[in-house]
């Protein structure tokens, strides 16, 4: 056995979170290897069950009166609350529905409310949002009509030059907390602190980091926050995204889309809206209940899981994999994105080669499942609670056999 | 038997659409009359099954692959594509997914840009969104903050003084088809003329006539549309709703949610927003697959089944149901709040009653189930694929025996 194919032995040997693969469907005994769950979660293997039950039972014969019996009303809040403390937030903050894009408009517009509403005339003259210039693409368009739509600029900022940009009229920042095609990570409490100190708000896109690391929203003071579930939290395709609005702001918080979910009494049927207390606030119309409560039944793996001991294999995953392909891929073939030290890494590696999209393509035939960013990018997704060091390393393998072939 | 029970005897016996009652999961044997469909539609048989394979193999097993392999990127058009015919649009007008507040948000804005960008220096002009103001609650509370985030004033009017109010000043009409609580249905065609008379915009919403009547919206020129798909299209709860834009608007139909899913090449992964043709234009983040391919094979229904031949048993229930009640009930005791002219009628009868939360209540208890809408109004849905005459005339006789013990 090779010295990598020891080590991960070893280290699969040692995991403390082995357990939880059990929780999941995966293609045990064959040779694949899953390093997509980035982009969509592996099914738990509780998620079906739940489903069909939500569908024959609560729906098939309930019908209407799941809306109360079946607790299909409050499950945004509700649903809410289970992933408040996977990003360090106290209950009473985070509602789920809607897709990412959808928050980021009311979180940005929210923000820019919040700015122009906390100091009068100074306020007003905060016409400015700032977003990740290397932002995934749709932070940045849905920021755009935001703007235009609030009568500010918006100016695309590399996030390392954000503390520099800021100024009396900046109202709203917009930043991710892991970039989706490096897997770098941002400094969320010196970035969220520099916002403040301008007197802004920050909005933080966890897509690529909830689920993967601690995010600490409450200990960071951190406004809003939006994030989707499908990726470390396994909640299914196009499972509905979260928004979080600190609990100090939520009375001041002023969607831009109060439909009647996020009225005070949305069964008065009244003409007139007068916005709920709370998290309720950032609700819009009627749950997409299937998907919803797909994600609620998702959100079990975490049960009993600390959040810090993800990060810690996260690190070790990443880390093994970036030895192995050192090992195992010819120097100079290939050349690592992801940042090495671990305080700016999340939990995916992205290597960038010349012919990223055919090594790709190959990779996946044999069952070893990244994905392909245009137009240099391999990106390998790591989920500690399914992904273990024997993957690590049977990719890495994979990966220097596909690149024998494709050339030097 | 009595003369009602005999009549629906009879008028079941003649029925060509009693066939499709097989296609749904209802309480057969039992005594219970199911009359909320104009809230969720009751499950089709196709979908429990069709909803196990996306999670189980879709999902489960081909993981991200079903992105291409199972249609899901694509779904959001195909599906609009299945609801086009039910709503009278040639294909490629119509894409599915967000919620219908959402729909209408992009639809009530989309429309005011349309009036300003169509007649230079004069449509700028335009400054005013007119809405029902009997409508759904949360049309209005979204048309306010369309109102608010295009500069223009919100001028609520009773559809009947809709043509009166039209004007220079008019961008955007924002109707309801049918009357959420009422069911009374609205004169789309001459309503959707004279907005155009005026230079405006005009978006419909078909919460409560789509899938229960003939809708027409290319033939009657209609600008925008947005509807459910949970009440009578049948696709479960909080399935997601649509965006109908008429083709001639597409180029120019501006949304103010520009999420990624709706860019013209949204692998391209590029700063820079450009919107892709024609319906796609409408889409938004990622669609949330289980919910939306749930509603897919609930369409499956639809197949073969012409929405004329719907809309006359709809009349003829509504009718028949209206006759029982008048046979049954005392005079006096409920007064209908539904037109009885055919043309002013949706698919549903409301009653008023004084203490009709309490009627509705014990209606419930006792198997009939309808909803109360606050302060006094009974509403009973007629959802013409699984509703049948029996079931009518059930309902008026147990509404007769709850109202004889609730007192004079």
């Amino acid at each position: 056995m090779s010295e990598p194919k020891l080590r991960a032995k070893e280290l699969d040997a040692a995991d403390g979170l082995a357990a939880q693969r059990a929780e999941f469907v995966l293609d045990e005994g064959g040779e694949a290897v899953y390093l997509d769950g980035n982009s969509l979660g592996a099914l738990p293997v509780a998620v079906p069950g739940r489903v069909e039950d939500v569908v024959r039972r609560q729906w098939g014969e309930l019908r209407i009166r799941s809306w109360t019996e079946s607790g299909w009303w409050t499950a945004p809040e509700r649903i809410g609350d289970r992933i408040a403390p996977l990003v360090g937030a106290a209950a009473g903050q985070i509602v789920v529905g809607d897709s990412t894009s959808v928050n980021v408009f009311k979180a940005v517009v929210g923000a820019v409310r919040l700015a122009r509403s906390a100091d009068g005339a100074a306020g007003l003259a905060r016409d400015e949002i700032v977003v990740d210039a290397t932002t995934f693409p749709t932070d940045g368009y849905i920021a755009e009509s935001a703007a235009r739509m609030t009568g500010c600029t918006l100016r695309p900022v590399p996030p390392s030059e954000v503390p520099d940009a800021l100024g009396e009229r900046t109202a709203a920042v917009l930043l991710n907390h892991v970039d989706y095609r490096t897997g770098r990570l941002h400094d969320l409490p010196a970035l969220t602190a520099a916002v403040h100190a301008a007197g802004a708000y920050v909005v933080w896109d966890l897509c690529h980091s909830a689920g993967a690391l601690p995010v600490g929203l409450d200990e960071h003071g951190v406004d809003l926050a939006v994030g989707c579930t499908y990726k470390y939290l396994n909640g299914g395709p196009g499972s509905p995204a979260y928004l979080y609005v600190r609990a100090e702001l939520q009375d001041r918080f002023d969607s831009p889309l109060p439909g009647w979910n996020s009225h005070a009494e949305p069964f008065g049927m009244r003409p007139g809206y007068e916005p709920a207390p709370g998290a309720l606030r950032g609700r819009v119309g009627t749950p997409d209940i299937l998907s919803m409560l797909a994600l609620e039944a998702a959100l079990d793996v975490w049960d009993g899981v600390p959040v810090e001991a993800v990060r810690a294999k996260s690190l070790a995953l990443t880390d093994f994999f970036l030895e192995c392909v050192e090992a195992y891929v010819p120097e100079g073939r290939v050349e690592c994105l992801t940042p090495a030290p671990h305080e700016e890494r999340g939990s995916q590696v992205t290597l960038r080669c010349r012919d990223a999209g055919e090594v790709m393509r190959r990779l996946i035939e044999r069952g070893v499942v990244g994905d392909f960013r245009h137009p240099d990018a391999l990106r390998f997704g790591f989920t500690p609670l399914y992904v273990g060091f024997a993957d690590a390393e049977r990719a890495a393998g994979m990966l220097a056999v596909v690149l024998a072939e494709t050339g030097p």
